[in-house]
């Protein structure tokens, strides 16, 4: 018997208690961050970079910073989702480059890109920042389903003082924000609250409309 | 051989031309929407709703304001992602109340959406539309990976005039704004400039950082 994408994303959930000592093999790891990587973003720039942290202190660091969730500490990785803070000339440059050098110098794409910029860089910093963090979320939604496919548990977090995680990894300096937090790791069955609750989800008739 | 999810979100592209001769069977746009539905979201608020539009004239009429992109009719379905314009004491009541029938009353459970609403109803309506968009987004990424496992094509677009978008499927009265569009149908490969292109990410090293 085959276990489809769609019996994987029934069976995923938000897991509340991780096992500390049932680490995700490094390969797993290594697939759910791949699919972060080729996940779509507007106009291709991927503006988020992602942190795969392991080391134990600085998880303890921002599990402080995050209601004392013990999954950043119960997991074995832990994902950091962190949007460019604003667009900026280079940025987009950069995105632009790595386009021609991969698929040739074509004016469309030229054009493209200034225009991209003549939106983009006289708008507030706050709206940008928006714009790219909504992006990361696109991300977190290849995240999830990969770690399903792969039996892999995870929970996502908004549920963090971003500005306290941003110190703890230096993403100032760098020009990021945190936006989202993904530990990974197996769920503890017997001490996991949620594990054997029913998973609630409007009915179809609720959620969608169709217009034929 | 077995074709893993991992080589269908390589496989996936944001389609440039579709073959308005080739519908997607109602049994896989079923599964996409499923999907959609299964995804996670914040507080499992799910603050948005999913339009399948199918309707010749309604896709038309957004074709218009969404830079004449031709999927929106050539394709066989349209998604169209529609967040809540704001959080609501009654929106927050009817998620709460659906959780206690289907899994009984607990203390902990008011007591966490009494705290939501506490938080959410205060703020400006526009942080929260921008909260439920982001939303949106991780059900965009189900909705894509989803796809791409059936073998469905898809293009997620950001581009097109929401206010315009609105006023055709009547949203404002319902409390909603529209915030993504994803045509679904099957490539036509002949005519789409961008099927043979390489598919353009950041090498992992600039993408990803570990931090051990």
């Amino acid at each position: 018997m085959s276990t489809t994408l769609f019996d994987k994303l029934s069976w995923r959930y938000a897991t509340k208690k991780m096992d500390p000592s049932k680490p995700v093999p490094q390969e797993k790891v290594d697939k759910i961050v791949e699919a972060v990587r080729m996940a779509p973003t507007s106009s291709g720039t991927q503006p988020y970079h992602l942190f795969v942290v392991t080391n134990p202190e600085t998880r303890a660091e921002i599990r402080k910073v995050a209601w004392d969730q013990a999954q950043i500490t119960d997991g074995s990785h832990l994902l950091v989702f962190a949007a460019w803070d604003n667009y900026s000339e280079g940025r987009i440059d950069a995105v632009l480059s790595q386009l021609e050098q991969e698929r040739g110098k074509a004016e469309l794409l030229t054009n493209y890109y200034e225009n991209l910029k003549a939106n983009y860089l006289p708008r507030d910093a706050e709206v940008n920042y928006n714009h790219a963090a909504r992006q990361a979320y696109i991300g977190l939604g290849f995240a999830l389903a990969a770690a399903a496919e792969l039996d892999v548990d995870s929970t996502p977090m908004e549920g963090f003082d971003p500005e306290k995680v941003d110190e703890i990894l230096g993403l100032k300096d760098k020009g990021l924000r945190s936006v989202l937090l993904l530990p990974l790791g197996y769920r503890e069955a017997d001490k996991d609250w949620l594990v054997n609750m029913k998973k609630v989800r409007k009915p179809r008739e609720e959620f969608v409309t169709e217009l034929a």
